[in-house]
Parts: structure tokens; sequence; C-alpha cells
């Protein structure tokens, strides 16, 4: 496994693997480090698809708000490098915030409609700072295809519509969401929580395990009874807040009010709990039955 | 010359280019059509430093304002057709508007600085939308370089900042502008000229003349005194009203007041005058003494 800190260097390095494996693909998993099994199993699924794998870690400063945790969220390179020689990753990419912004960034990328709902209401200008920094990692590496998962549903319709928007060559690869035994998604910011919230954190999942069963018993429902279903469960975590829980077609994230009126195959429902340290979010999509 | 539609079809007939000349690089031309000598020497250029150069020609709606003239953009493909292949173009990309915008775009590509001085200050939204077709454009073709007439000097600033910003890879070449004999620079927009307009629009080269004898006769001076040099000349045009005369540093398009105070090597005067159906830009760039 090389690890590569200079986007120049990168680009001699996979310029070269073109030249000698034409018919091969390069996958490619940008992530914010602090790996965990979620990203080594988006690593392994890229190793399974493609003839050469490409890790990025990187914390944007770009897609952070000004009171978020830039400064404090966690990094520990030395773990994440062990991780991903474990996952059979063939070229890390460790830029530093001076290589990616020599100097500061003139041009934005902006995704519109998709990015005002959920996580984008809650953190303005994430979704900008996402797009332009994917948009790029994406020149820098120049993959043929990226894996991203599906925790981040969001993320991925943002990124999703980036691309066909700009006809981007890269094929975006949408992964399961890992859970621990209990149902918690992995998530790099679950190091926040106090051993009470963890095991409260648990409603999470299992307010969609709700929606599961809400949506399977009821053949018509509105947006608003599937979501209240879905926040009884949460109140259950006493140290968490409610920061959204909503329910919209997907990829669209349109919002609807009578599920009868959805016009795509399936609807998202997604939400955001604060915890004293950590904002943690998890979603599930589900197909509509017609 | 091969002549091609749509997106898939090009970037296959592109892929299998690159496969069987893997050293050869590919040059690229993007236009709006109505092409002349300027687009010509364009393409000249494109031929002598890559293996294979690619003409688009697209009238992009996006960078027109809702009064502005895509509607009635002067379009002949027939003659741009045989002015490209007489210039060695192999492959004419002729889009659509519907194979370009199949839904309208959610995503935009902004620059900001450099866009709200000039042309950007006279056309809101125009090189949002130039940024984004470009972009689009850059990622069908994904050629090493692309070459842009130095007319549109703006342009240019705009597009360099973008993939330097985006770490587009590709390398951006500007091009000298073409003049006809008595100094009018060439531009499809020329054809709306009535014939005293035309004989008239020399004031736009004569001016830029001027800026070069003042700035050679003068060692100080401010902004404002280099324009009003260049105003004088344009008002003996009675036919032709001032949009707007700027003198920034360059590449930077950052006003300055004394030109003792400008870091960058160069600066740009740039112009546009209004004539009754037709707005014409001209520009030159000039060397600082220190």
């Amino acid at each position: 496994m090389e690890v590569i800190e200079q986007i120049s260097l990168l680009r001699n390095r996979l310029a070269a693997y073109r030249q000698e494996h034409k018919q091969t693909q390069i996958g490619y998993v940008p992530t914010m480090g602090y790996l965990h099994d979620g990203h080594a199993s988006l690593l392994r699924r890229a190793k399974e698809q493609t003839g050469l794998v490409v890790l990025s870690i990187f914390v944007n400063p770009l897609q952070f708000g000004p009171n978020e945790d830039f400064e404090k969220y966690p990094r520990d390179t030395e773990r994440d490098l062990q991780l991903a020689e474990a996952a059979g990753v063939d070229i890390v990419f460790l830029p530093s915030v001076a290589e990616m912004y020599p100097k500061p960034t003139q041009t934005t990328v902006s995704v519109k409609g998709i990015t005002s709902r959920l996580c984008g209401a809650s953190r303005p200008g994430h979704f900008d700072g996402v797009a332009t920094v994917v948009s790029k990692l994406f020149n820098i590496v120049q993959p043929d295809k990226a894996f991203f998962g599906l925790k981040d549903a969001q993320q991925i319709a943002v990124i999703t519509q980036m691309v066909e928007d700009l006809n981007m060559p890269v094929e975006i690869v949408p992964c399961p969401t890992l859970r621990e035994a209990d149902g918690l998604a992995l998530s790099s910011r679950n190091v926040y929580l106090s051993a009470e919230e963890r095991s409260q954190a648990v409603v999470l999942s299992q307010s969609l395990a709700a929606a599961e069963a809400f949506i399977s018993e009821h053949q018509h429902f509105t947006s608003e009874e599937l979501v209240e279903a879905v926040k009884v469960h949460i109140r259950k975590a006493t140290l968490g807040e409610i920061d959204y829980v909503e329910a919209l077609a997907f990829p669209s994230l349109e919002p609807f009010t009578s599920i009868d009126t959805v016009t795509e195959k399936r609807i998202i429902v997604a939400l955001a709990v604060k915890f004293s340290k950590a904002r943690l979010i998890d979603n599930q999509i589900f197909p509509i039955r017609k």
C-alpha cells in the first residue's frame, strides 16, 4: 500500500497505472478518516469491483460550519492506515489542507433543491462544501467508480445529482449502512457518546424499524403520520434531542403529503438526533407498494 | 471529420481513441458556432499542439439572460462544418439543448470575485452559465488541452480560476484575438452591425491603441486616468454607447487605483460598447514596467 500526500504525485502514479492497465477500473472511496467497519465495507466492495482502490482521508474544512466540530473531528491516521491495508487498499491519498486549498477557493459547486432539506437545513453551506471538495477529489483521482455509504443518504443524493448534471465520468455506487449488534449505525462520531447516551442511541435504528412496521401496516398514510410514528420512538431517548425527522421521496428528496401522490418508487425516512457532543444521523429507504 | 450529436457516442469514440493512442493528447475548442477566422485560429493551434481536435458547437441557453439574444444568436451549422473541416477538426460535437440539459440542472458552478466585474456586472448569471456548461463539456470530452480566445479575456480568467480551484485535469491555452484589417476584433456578433456602425466599430481597437500609447508615455498613472484616455476615443463613435471600460490587474481582475500598487505583472484594459443590435467587447493585456 502506498501513501501519497501530493496531488501531482498521485496524478503521476494513477496515469502510469492507467497506461499499464488499460482495461482495469479505478475504484475510489473518499473519507474524512477515523475509519470504522462501515468504511472497510466500502473498501472491500471497491476491491471486488475494481482493479485499483484509492482511499482518500481528508477532513474538509469547507463542509464544516463556523460552530461545528472541524478542529475536534476525531483523527487517527495510524489506525486508519492499518484498517486500509487490511481492507486491500492500494493507494491512500492523504493531502494536507494547504495541498487541497493552497489559496481560498473562488469556485463553488452548488446543488439546489436536494440540499435545502434534512442536514442541508440544519447545516447551511455544508453540501456546497461537500459538492466542491468531491468535485476536486474526482478531478484529482478520476475514478471509474466511487463508493459512498447510504448512511449519508442525502450526500449520495447530492453527489448523484451533481454527477448527472455535470456529466462527470464516474459511476456512484451506494453501499448499505453497517450497524452495531444493537442496530446503531457505525459512525466516526459515535466516539463522542457517553456510555448512557450510547445505550440510548439505539432509538435511532429502532425508530426506523418502527417506520418499517408502520409502512407495512398501512396502505395509505401521510408523511406527517409516518414521521410521528418515528418520533414516538426517538423520544424514548431522554438524553437525545430530535434535530429533524423527515419522510421524503427518494432520490429526489422532494416532500410529499399523502404517500399516494409520490411518483417515485421509493421513499426515505431520515433523522438526526443531537446528544451532548454528537449529532447522529440515520435513515432507511423503503420501496412503495402501488 | 466526424459529426457526433450524442454524449454517449462521443464518449465511446474518445475512449476508443485513447485506448489506441496512449501518448497522444486530445485538444478541445468549445464554441457557440457561427465560426469565423478567430475560431479557425484556435482550431489550427489545437491541431499543432494535439493529436485529435474536438470542436463543440453549442449555444448554451444557461449563459444568456432573459432579455439577451439566445433565440436570435446567429447560427449556420453547414458553414461551420465547412470551416471546421478546412481547419483540420477531427470530431465535431453538436449536441441539442435536450442532450445537454435533459432536465433543468440543479447544479451550478460559480466563480466569485472575477465574475463580479466587466461583463459579469453587465450580465448577471452569465459566468455561472459559462462555468457550468464548460464543466459539463470538459467532463464529456476530457481534453488534455482546451483553447480559448483572449477576446473573451474574462471568460479565460474565470475558466482558469475554476480549473485551478477544482483541480480539473486540463490545460487552458489562451490564444490571441484575431482582427479585421482595420483592427475590429472578429466576433460572431459583428454581423449585427449596420454599415455605418461597422465603420465606427473601429473605435474599440483604436481606443486600446490609445491605452497602449498612454501606458508607454506615463510611468505613474491611476486606473481612472487610463480609463478616461480610452473613453475619449470610444466617444468618437456617435452610434455606440459605452457599457463599460475598466483597467484591472490581470489575471486576478482585481481593481487598482494607482498602477504603482499592482502586485501582478500585467494589467488588462477591457471594454464593451453597445450598438443598436450588437454589444461588442474587446481588450488588451499590457505588461507592467517596474
